[in-house]
């Protein structure tokens, strides 16, 4: 398989809930595309599917969370002989997190897991990458954990009464359901390059936040996608900062001016000589976000 | 009205699609207590409910995002004779942003507005602020905009033909309805008091963003909220922190260690001393999150 034809998303043409009988059925319906292996991935790129399929007692389903167990550390007996490595489809399902990117999940048949089909397998939608963490099992070994959130709710017709919660009043106690999503990036493609470009530094700090898994930086347009802004998704339109400076251009606690001087804050943007901002854009910003801090 | 009795949320007993036949009937319901007023808020707590009634003709209604005109700057006629203030109902808006808090979104009839009911007024659910900026009309006076996003999109049966864009692709175009919420953050009341408790300051760097609206900080559960951790949700399990502190804490790049000092990173976390962490809580993170930098 190419990496180039990596999709991370729904498979035109395949819909939630549709079932298949193995392995080749899903490699020729694209769904799936290892002939085995439960994580469809590149280090690189991320993991665009997983097959939950009770092979890992650790795994827990609830439906539309789902704690998921890396691979790896076993023998092929499927007893722990060592720590899971933070690499390969362990490593992708982190990717996902830092980049917002959606993982199918297809479910394989497993008689403990009421959400799993009958027979077969059945994919059921997209799920993102809430978190990941380490445990040590019984064994004594690591073992990589992920928490799946469903976001695809409203096209998803399995367990439909499991309907996800909301906060039902100021008083309302924290449930799995109604606290769970903190940030959700969802990096278009070129905001993932431009953040590359940048090594994931900050425009305006300098800072670079490092984790085991890699960098981690937030790509900012500068005129918002979408309407009534309508901002374009180009390289002129978006810089790399750090998350504070992104809550706070967000927020109009700062400002661009015409020669990259930072107005609200002390600074001037780090542009690149290979970075051509749109001055317009930077305008827009500056004329509807900005606001003087009191 | 006390302001303890303002809810956030659903009101217990009322579905979304309820209609009303007038402001004193909403009001009995407790849907949307004012007795005219588009807004019900207060600076401080954030607002509750509104109104989308056409009344301002800025107002965009795309059913699941709003885009919502703030209130003031107007003579008895409707004419912009002022600049809208960052205050009250205004400023109020901005809180439910920085908060994550969801407001109520009632619709009344109109006749221009395809989303809006045939008479009288109908509750058609949550929404949150996503983002708010300030433009200036013809009049040459500035007015406050928010874009208000529906989260309880599964219990929605008003448009349902509209359902939420989900990714399609890795080079899917970025579109209103895909790249919306970056970020959200939904603090409970035990979060939002701590974040008071350090006056928004970061308790690892010293950090405090300022921005015209007030302060933000963000509320970091130390061992999760939610299966399969379930921290809980008190102050001994709570650290005030800036956003890119918040961000490497989550993705584990640093921990803290029994006495406070930072592993990972060099520093020690600033806990006053009328706030008394678990320190269970903290080796919880500890050995599940924690994981050295390459």
């Amino acid at each position: 398989m190419s990496d180039k034809e990596r999709i991370f998303g729904h498979i035109p043409g395949i819909k939630v809930g549709a079932t298949f009988e193995s392995f080749a059925a899903m490699n020729e319906a694209k769904i799936h595309r290892p002939s085995q292996g439960g994580i469809s991935a590149s280090e690189n790129e991320g993991a665009d599917s997983i097959v939950v399929s009770g092979g890992y007692e650790d795994d827990q389903d609830f439906g539309e969370e789902i704690i998921y167990t890396g691979q790896g550390g076993r023998d092929s007996s499927g007893k722990h002989v060592a720590d899971q490595p933070l690499k390969r489809g362990n490593l992708a399902l982190v990717k996902n997190q830092l980049e917002g990117l959606p993982v199918r999940v297809i479910r394989g048949a497993h008689t403990k897991n009421q959400h799993a089909p009958k027979s077969g397998y059945r994919y059921d939608g997209l799920y993102i990458v809430d978190s990941h963490w380490h445990e040590t099992g019984k064994s004594g070994f690591k073992v990589w954990r992920y928490r799946l959130l469903r976001i695809d709710t409203n096209e998803f017709e399995v367990n439909k009464s499991e309907k996800p919660g909301l906060p039902q009043g100021k008083n309302v106690s924290p449930t799995r359901k109604t606290s769970l999503v903190q940030r959700i990036v969802r990096d278009t493609k070129q905001a993932k390059e431009l953040k590359k470009h940048y090594d994931f530094t900050c425009q305006v700090c300098g800072e670079k936040i490092n984790t085991a898994a890699g960098p981690y930086a937030e790509a900012a347009h500068i005129r918002p996608l979408g309407a009534p802004h309508n901002g374009p998704d180009i390289p002129e339109n978006i810089i790399c900062l750090c998350p504070n400076h992104h809550v706070m251009f967000d927020l109009g606690a700062f400002a661009i001016d015409d020669d990259y001087k930072l107005i609200g804050i002390d600074g001037k943007l780090n542009v690149s000589a290979k970075h051509a901002l749109d001055i317009d854009h930077i305008r827009y910003h500056r004329m509807h976000y900005f606001n003087k801090t009191k």
